[in-house]
C-alpha cells in the first residue's frame, strides 16, 4: 500500500508498504478516506521525538463492513494501574497512532484499537471528520478547568487548534479573546470573539481568569503569565520540545495554576460537529491527494496556512 | 525603638527608629514579643526584591490592651475588584509586612492592619505562635488541592516549611513521603511519614498524586516532574527569583497541574497548634535577643539550621 513515511529527519511517500494486519481482535483495519496535517506532523517530519514510521493521527475512513469511523489515537493496555485508574490516555505502555510506535493514517490503511473506534454520523462529511481529533483536544480544556459565562478567557495563538479552543470556550459561554500574529487568521474566529494582535495586548495585562497557550512557542507561558489574573489558570495546550529559560516566581506569588492538556473526548467533538455547534469548514486551506503528500506538507508549512487535508 | 533594618544589601540593628504610629484605625500597633527568621528573610537580607525596611513577618505580640495577637501579612485595600472578589491576599495595591513596602516585626513595635489581627489563645506559647504564619502557608495547600487518605503525596525539601507541609498533609490523611538532603532534618518529621534522601529517589518515579516543591531551588520543579504521576499535581511553595531553563513538555504530555501557593488560613493554623494537632517545638533551633539579631541571622543561615527565633 501507499503511506507517507518519516525516517526521523524527512518524509517520503512510499508505495511498497505491507498492508497492516491486526494481530488480535484488539485491533481493526481502517481504510482511510481523509487525513489532516497538524503542527505535530510538521514537527515530527523535522525530527521531533525521533519518530520513524507513517505519519497521521487526524483521519476518517471505513471499516471492512463499510461503516464510517475515526479513532482515538492512544493505544493503551487497559490492564495497568494507570489504565484501571481511568487514565488510559496516560498508559505508560501506550503507543500513539502516527506519533509514538504505531504507524499513522496518511496511508491506504491504518490499524486502530477496537475500543478506540468512534462511528461518524452521515451529517459530518469526510473533510469535517478529520477535525474530530483536534476538536476533541479543544474540548479537553473545559473537562480540566471549569469556566462559563462568568469567565473571561484568552486563547494565545491563532493556529487551527487555537481557533478551535476559542470556539469551544465560546460554546461554554465564556467571554473569549483570541490573540495572535495574523490578522487573517484572527478574522476566521467570527463574531462573538474579541481578537487582538499579539503586539497590542499591553492593555490586557492580568485581565483573564483563564489563558490557553496554544502558541506552540517556548515564550507562550511567559506571555500567558502577563495576561492571567492572580488566582487564574493557564492551560498549556502545545508541547515545546526545547528547554526554555523561565522565571516561575509569578506562578507562586500570584497563585496561578498551570495545567497541561492533551487529548480529549471524541463523543463531545462528534456531537458538536453533527449538531453544527461548531463549523470547521472555514479552517480548511486545501485538499491534496496522498500522492502529492510532500507538496501538501510544504503548503501546510507556509506561514499562516490553515488546515491542509490529504485525500487518500 | 530598636529594629532590624535591611538596606537592600545587608542588615543592621538600629536603635534610632521612630515608633510606628497608625495613621487611621485601619492599622494598630503591636508590641512584638517574638519573631521568627524564615528563608525569605535570609533572601531579603541578601537583596532579594530590593526590600528596604525592617524585616520580619512571623511574629507574636500584644495590643495596647495586653491581648496577645499575631497578624496576617498582606495589607490590602479591601475595595478594589480583586479584594471584592474575595482575594485580598492578591490585592494589586497591597503591602506585605516585612517583605513589600511595610516595616516588619523584628522591632519593638509593628503596625498591623486591624482586620488582619488574630488573637492567640493562652494554650499557644510565644515561641510556638511564631509558627502560625508558616503553618498557615502549609494549610494553604489543601485549600487549593484536594487530597485525603487515598492520596500519595511527596514533599520535596526538608526545611521548616517542608516539614510543616508534610505534617499538614499527614493530618489530612495522605500517605506522605518527605524527601530532602539532610538525614537529621528528615528525622524531625517523626512517625507516620516516610523519609527519603534526595539521591535515593529513583524508585519513586511517577509515584505520587501530589508533589509539594518546597526546595527553594530552581531545580525543584524538574525533580517534582519526575516524581508526579500522569494527571497529578505539583504545588510550588517557594519562590525562586532567578530564571531557570526548563522543559515543560512533560507538563503537557502527562497533563500535570502546577499550582502556585502562598499565604494561608491563620484560623486553621491557630486551631491546629491550640489543639496540639501539630507540635512545632522540635523545629526550634535557638532563641536570640533582638540585640543579637545579626548573630541570629548567621545561625539561621547555617546549613541544616532549624527555626531561629528572636526574643524582642
Amino acid at each position: 500500500m501507499r503511506g507517507l513515511h518519516c525516517d526521523g529527519r524527512s518524509i517520503r511517500l512510499r508505495r511498497d508498504l505491507q498492508d497492516p494486519a491486526p494481530k488480535s481482535n484488539r485491533f481493526q483495519t481502517v481504510r482511510v478516506s481523509f487525513a489532516g496535517i497538524c503542527d505535530t506532523d510538521l514537527q515530527l517530519a523535522r525530527g521531533y521525538m525521533g519518530y520513524q514510521g507513517i505519519l497521521g493521527h487526524e483521519f476518517v475512513g471505513t471499516l471492512s463492513d463499510g461503516r464510517r469511523v475515526t479513532a482515538e489515537i492512544n493505544n493503551s493496555c487497559r490492564v495497568c494501574p494507570v489504565c484501571l485508574n481511568g487514565r488510559p490516555n496516560h498508559c505508560p505502555a501506550r503507543t500513539v497512532i502516527g506519533i509514538v510506535g504505531h504507524d499513522g493514517a496518511m496511508a491506504d490503511h491504518v490499524l486502530v484499537q477496537t475500543d478506540n473506534i468512534h462511528f461518524v454520523p452521515d451529517t459530518i462529511d469526510d473533510s469535517e471528520a478529520v477535525f474530530i481529533e483536534p476538536l476533541a483536544a479543544a474540548f479537553r480544556v473545559p473537562e480540566q478547568v471549569p469556566f462559563g459565562p462568568e469567565s473571561s478567557l484568552a486563547v494565545l495563538g491563532d493556529g487551527k487548534l487555537g481557533i478551535l479552543c476559542a470556539w469551544v470556550a465560546r460554546l461554554h459561554g465564556a467571554k473569549v479573546s483570541l490573540i495572535g500574529k495574523h490578522a487573517a487568521k484572527l478574522a476566521l474566529s467570527g463574531a462573538d470573539i474579541a481578537t487582538h494582535l499579539l503586539d497590542e495586548i499591553s492593555a490586557l495585562r492580568r485581565r483573564f481568569d483563564v489563558v490557553i497557550d496554544v502558541t506552540g512557542s517556548a515564550s507562550g507561558l511567559a506571555t500567558a503569565l502577563t495576561l492571567v489574573q492572580p488566582g487564574g489558570t493557564i492551560v498549556l495546550k502545545t508541547t515545546v520540545a526545547a528547554d526554555h529559560a523561565l522565571n516561575l516566581a509569578p506562578v507562586v506569588v500570584d497563585e496561578v495554576r498551570v495545567v497541561g492538556s492533551r487529548c480529549g473526548p471524541f463523543p463531545t467533538a462528534i456531537r458538536a460537529l453533527a449538531e453544527r455547534q461548531i463549523n470547521v469548514r472555514p479552517l480548511i486551506e486545501s485538499v491534496y491527494s496522498l500522492d502529492d503528500a510532500e507538496l501538501a506538507f510544504e503548503a501546510a508549512s507556509r506561514k499562516g496556512a490553515k488546515k491542509v487535508l490529504l485525500r487518500i
